[in-house]
């Protein structure tokens, strides 16, 4: 679907509540990131291999976590009249020059440290 | 634009560089985590009111870091197969039932609480 | 009371459950800005300054979340062998270099920007 | 060290540069979070077990990533006037009783799945 559909419904249940008063940036920034503790803590004691098969028990709650955060993500997008898809292409093309290829492939160091 | 179509940019990226093997969904779900703290300490000092204006000064990082913790979500319902715009749209119809309008017009609180 | 001692009695209550197996520096990490997002959770809607009212309602969780961070902290200063007491005073030593009281009495800005 | 002694350092060098008035829970927590992410970040890409050796390269960052959450916690307890030894004994006084030795040993559940 395209993500200016789901912001739209994002905002739509929003609006209905009067919720936009409590959307400030800061307020979201800090909302998303406790979604996102939620998301880890579905994680916390497994190994990274083992990561894989719990996602199979506790798919549900997993899609939830992840949606949570989209969410917050698509509010802060509308409060802030910000184009997530142009900042996730214009990123990725950010990141293509600060990871060449050649440099990085096959290595999970930080480009500071390539 | 869809969310397929970011999903996609987003996979070759991480294809192009042989990075697949790194992200596990532990792996993950840390690195989102992270990224949403990058936008946190974005307005770390400011009131709620100063978050807006703050977004002016500094919104080529507040895009950056938005589009980071949406390329981690994207990589993720790729390896687990999760159809993100379905997981929004199940959790706004699932939320609808929890903060039903009448009783959450106008209020912060958490639905246990209402 | 000294922290040391407060590290025995979190020790003492891992190894009676035989959890060192499960305690790695990533896996406390990971469990501690868990903790450390539960903290932020009560804090979601406010304000700066009805931040402060609301600590009284929420004390007791408030203590068990701030609790829960120590704990964490504790756990993770036995398996790497750090002295914690130390590494505060090495950092508020170089937090003292780093932010000279004359530039930066009254100003929230990071080190970077002063 | 005792960790009012800690505390008092932490409030000197507080005081010293008139930061109190962004010392608000909220910020607080907000601050605590981050650098308890700063921390996760440090072992984004290791197994569980490559995350020790990795202690032994990044020792530094490391007890300057504990320090930094050490240190907003004892700013917390200060200005929110709590007593946190107490808090820990305390909490682990309650997770002797969610946890109990017979339950819980050798297993990573969660008490609400034991």
């Amino acid at each position: 679907m395209d993500i200016e559909f789901l912001k739209e419904k994002t905002v739509q249940f929003r609006d209905a509540r009067d919720w936009k008063q409590f959307h400030t940036p800061k307020n979201l920034a800090m909302a998303l990131s406790v979604e996102a503790s939620e998301l880890v803590e579905l994680f916390l004691w497994d190994d990274n291999t083992s990561s894989f098969s719990m996602t199979r028990t506790k798919n549900e709650q997993l899609q939830e976590e992840m949606a949570d955060v989209l969410i917050y993500l698509l509010s802060m997008s509308d409060i802030l009249d910000i184009d997530l898809s142009k900042a996730v292409l214009d990123k990725l093309e950010k990141n293509n020059k600060k990871y060449p290829v050649e440099k990085s492939k096959g290595s999970c160091k930080k480009y500071t440290e390539l």
